[in-house]
């Protein structure tokens, strides 16, 4: 794969990564300052981007797709296109016409064959609207935000970061700039992901940023929430957002589908939906977008139990893993078996690595070229503070390498998140090996005295107490003997003296054969607009010699419709075969497409490879004798054969199920030879 | 079908009902005043609720339904619950389990066979977050309302229908309500639904209605919308709501479609997706909810070509049909041949008649009982004002006749509306049978003088008058000939005077070969949760002679899983062959449980019927021996045959997808008998 040139080109950067990459590592090691970590980590990314867009640079494939080609074909078939646009349109929005809508189908249809059905999981569909103190609990409404400033007379936002970058990349392109100033606004754009909002306001002043809109000044750097805000009822009272990822809606049925699972673990819960994010500025066609379908799975185990009873079969699936040591030491990502990776502790458990394995298997199904797939783990400052290891799925398109999969494991960190929100427990038992015996306290209140000074309280105070901690009622224990009396602090505020003739604190014995544990969490996580336009990335072609007719090599398993029927021409004796053909199609549940239209067949095949169509029949004057035959022709070869009119519909069955190959049909069916004229 | 006895306890209904239908009908011939024929129409309404309420009581399937006990079965199996239930809950949204989302999926699957499929309609999935113009334009923002009262003191708000229905029936219940307050409120309650907003204010007036919580007073009715509002993007200006409806997303990307079937009218457009209403008081469990999923058809079609190509396939479908006409005059449904209805002009056209035959058999097919299922037509009077005609689905269930599918000509209203937001031209053209000449206007902009007296605004000015009617150039053609200048008012409300100089108006003729118009469409749209809930409803059932084991008879094509699988004990000697049977079945695209829990084998059986699994399969001890076969049951009958282990999965296919049906293979494999014990 390496070659020597790239690589002696690449040599340098790679150097400087690794140099940068200890320094972390030693300034971690020696305990340093927190900022000083974060400020050696953000060189240490810049330097990586370096190294990477260099190597993408020198990547002939990414460097000779030609975007705007393909995206015009995209507008023009209304695979999708922005939505709303005879009102001007909605930036971050698109609407999925016919074909992109049945490719968006396909893919989530296989997906469910591939996970959902493979693995007898549970699939839910849970409320888009969601109240407030779900997304405070999972941490959304704190820190789910970007940061942006405003033109302070017309009110125009600006995502900060994508701002900066820019002006300083007018600052540095301008006429009057020096070497030095180059080099200033260089490295700020590089280290501009590790900044923090006062570095950011610092930047913003230093060079004086101004709206690039207006010239007007700027406001502070504000955080801005991307969560969609709404009210849920009449009242005004009930906040709501729409969700940001479907996730949360599977943690707080966690119970019900313990329940639904009899009570035993492991078992995985998949949800398919949309979410929505209140981009700023959102750009990057459907890499970055306002509201997305997501296909989402939980898979809850015991923490002490994380091997995976399938993980046999994929043990040996290759994979490209650009292990978070790799980036730190500037190398390259690695090809290793999953189950390597797994021994060598590379990847942190079985049912991780397994989920890994399937999401690989699952993108190749798809079409995604296996040279641009890779497996990113994530380095210690990256990760969620509460996951044990993560490995993004990144996909390499022409905006460089896209997120496209999340793997991590978030340990138990959700489902405590609510737990102690609610107050509802969200565990999981075991039995024990052995019955222990526990030593157990209690709080007992005495009902009459506390109904007698507390009077309708009396019941919120009961409850209270049945519901403190250990640690609590120790502490209760202490308070009474020493003061005899216990403050005792409501979920509301209110406090609440009880005094020693009210309540009593017993100790007793207990034996228990079940264990309580907060089951963790392995959660792969699919934008399915990312993989789908990757995907037409990676399928984008044009014939040879004839740069204006391109098309899209979709494989038959996704592609929006299998087959066209085209009668050669406008005969009418035709009519009755394409009809005939076209319910047999849709009695074998084949989408296809008839195209009577006039034109010659070659044109009239070139609006079909356009929308993907993977084979087409034509009916022509062959087809009226004994035995009726229709030719049957491969998008991708343009080969067509000879194939009987009874059993065509078997083959193209046969062939968008994945049952049999174009090739084996070649093997054996007469190959038909005529030229495609487009004129 | 009629009983006589139950025919004559309705006959002074029905009587009373036709009564009232011909006053309105002589109201309406008489020109009556407006508010005059609503009050006759309120009284019809009232009638008519009557008849059905008594016919509903003499029902016995209704009667018996125990829907408590449903409801029980459908929170325990998780089918769907309340969403958010630990954070307390939010009345109007529900989760759907994996049960309940199974049986979504598999009813929206069906869905895309029996229409998109069939009809090669153009599938789509357009943006749930929609900006206020385009509702403005549909008519949304501004009618989308219910009326509700509010708490003075709590600010808690009522929807005013359901408060004043709640309080009078408490009047009238109570011990010192004389008859005469009785007949009064029950008067009132009958015609609720009549009664506008100032009318509504006088009942909460008369009878003092005051807060059922607080007891607090009540504010005057206020007109609340029933869309969820949010901002788009940052900066707080560009206002948005989540969609109440899917159609305008379909109708907005109309000239797209158009070009994607390449100019060609008729086709259809499917869409399925959520959409939202903030309702003031959600109740009725899935008929009324805040957040639910549709799958919505625009059919455009010339208007002056509403025939159907495929209505010979359905013109003999027996429809129970309850026309506005024997709503009018107090008779029943009748039954008849949708070709029939059509030839006799009942229904307006044969695409209309296509699709409401196609809603028939779709819910049919899905398991919907036939003789709870009608379609009644709107009567002129509650018919939107654009539309031609308009044909509910109903289907009977506890809470009477719910409305589950709407089939409405909605003639050329939604594309004229956002023809005339936009200024884009939503038509569709056709050929002329000949050539013909028309004389044309234009008004031709004298560029150099209109530059030199608007400066920048000359560019808007003359793409503004490029825009204008026919009719706005005749009077600019009039004002320039009489005062020397013409006042163009533009878009935003400013105004120009456009002196003779700068502007003249052009008159030529042209041969034209086609014509423009605006298609019309017809529009089936259906209400996947409340299908579902009916569907429910109709096959809950309880064993006879033990009312605590009750199932659901989901026809195999749209239950949840498909087979269970159940060793006979915990003997480790059946695993290898739980094992096999359950890979077999996911290669085969089957989805199934293996349930091997402790318990006998009928307990088990009673768990997967309570979740709807038509087929179940047990691997005992003749399994063991060669030639290998396993027992397979029927939920519906709980009879068992004995079929081979390699021919299981097969014939379990052929089951799910309907290629056979039980009696078949009843017929072809050996009854095994042995009595099913719960114990």
């Amino acid at each position: 794969m390496s070659n020597p040139e790239i690589e002696a080109q690449l040599a340098p950067l790679r150097e400087r990564v690794q140099e940068q990459g200890n320094l972390v590592r030693s300034l971690k090691e020696a305990g340093a300052a927190e900022l000083d970590v974060k400020k050696a980590v953000a060189e240490l990314k810049a330097r990586k981007k370096l190294l990477e867009d260099k190597e993408l640079a020198l990547t002939p494939s990414v460097v000779s797709f030609d975007r705007a080609k393909m995206e015009d074909l995209l507008k023009r078939r209304f695979f999708y296109d922005q939505s709303f646009a005879i009102y001007g349109g909605i930036t971050g929005q698109y609407d999925f016409g016919p074909m992109g809508c049945a490719l968006k189908s396909n893919i989530l249809s296989l997906w469910r064959q591939y996970f959902a059905l493979e693995e007898q999981m549970l699939e839910v569909d849970c409320s888009i609207l969601t109240p407030e103190p779900v997304l405070k609990a999972s941490g959304h409404v704190e820190r789910f935000a970007d940061l942006m400033v405003k033109d302070v007379k017309t009110g125009e936002c600006f995502r900060l970061d994508h701002l900066i970058k820019q002006a300083l990349e007018k600052l540095s392109k301008a006429k009057e700039a020096t070497p030095a100033l180059q080099a200033e606004c260089e490295d700020i754009i590089i280290k501009l992901d590790g900044l923090n909002k006062q570095e950011l306001a610092d930047v913003l002043a230093k060079y004086s940023i101004k709206s690039p809109l207006t010239g007007n000044d700027l406001t502070e750097p504000i955080e801005f929430n991307l969560m969609f805000a709404t009210q849920i009822g009449p009242t005004g009272l009930v906040k709501g957002f729409l969700r940001p990822e479907t996730a949360q809606g599977i943690f707080v049925n966690f119970k019900r589908l313990l329940e639904f699972n009899q009570g035993k673990l492991p078992f995985a819960v998949a949800q398919i939906g949309n979410s929505f994010r209140n981009e700023i500025s959102p750009r990057s066609g459907l890499i970055r977008v306002r509201e997305f379908t997501m296909a989402e799975i939980e898979h809850f185990c015991d923490p002490t139990q994380k091997d995976h009873p399938k993980f046999g079969n994929v043990k040996d699936e290759k994979m490209t893993l650009y292990s978070a040591c790799n980036q730190m030491d500037g190398k390259s990502a690695t090809q290793l078996a999953i189950g390597e990776a797994v021994s060598a502790k590379l990847v942190a458990n079985e049912t991780l690595g397994y989920y890994m394995a399937r999401i690989q298997q699952f993108l190749l199904a798809i079409g995604i070229k296996p040279e641009c797939l890779r497996f990113r783990q994530h380095m210690s400052n990256e990760m969620a503070h509460y996951a044990c290891d993560c490995w993004d799925a990144e996909i390499l398109t022409s905006y460089g390498w896209v997120e496209c999969v999340g793997c991590a494991d978030r340990s138990a960190y959700d489902l405590g998140q609510h737990t102690a929100a609610t107050g509802v427990r969200l565990v999981a038992e075991k039995r024990l090996p052995a019955p222990k015996t526990v030593e157990v306290s209690e709080i007992v209140p005495n009902k009459q005295a506390l109904g007698k000074t507390f009077k309708k309280e009396a019941k919120t105070i009961t409850e209270a107490l049945a519901k403190l901690s250990l640690e609590e009622i120790s502490r209760a224990e202490q308070e009474l003997n020493a003061n005899g009396q216990y403050k005792l602090i409501l979920a509301d505020g209110n406090t609440h003296e009880l005094a020693k003739d009210t309540i009593s604190v017993k100790h007793s014995s207990k034996t228990v054969h079940v264990e309580e544990f907060i089951p963790s969490v392995v959660e792969p996580s699919f934008g399915i607009g990312r993989i789908m336009y990757a995907l037409l990335e990676h399928s984008f072609q044009c014939r040879e010699g004839d740069d204006q007719r391109c098309y899209f090599t979709l494989p038959p398993l996704v592609a929006p419709l299998k087959c066209s029927i085209l009668p050669l021409s406008n005969n009418a004796e035709f009519q009755p075969y394409t009809k005939k053909l076209s319910s047999s199609f849709t009695k074998a549940e084949l989408s296809h497409k008839v195209d009577d239209s006039s034109g010659s067949i070659g044109r009239r095949y070139a609006r079909t490879d356009e929308i993907a169509i993977p084979y087409g029949i034509t009916v022509d004057f062959d087809t009226l004798k004994e035995p009726h035959t229709v030719t049957l022709r491969d998008r991708n070869t343009m080969k067509q054969v000879r194939v009987g009119l009874e059993q065509v519909v078997g083959v193209v069955k046969d062939l968008a199920t994945a049952r049999t190959s174009w090739e084996q049909v070649v093997a054996q069916y007469p190959v038909f030879e005529q030229q495609e004229a487009t004129k």
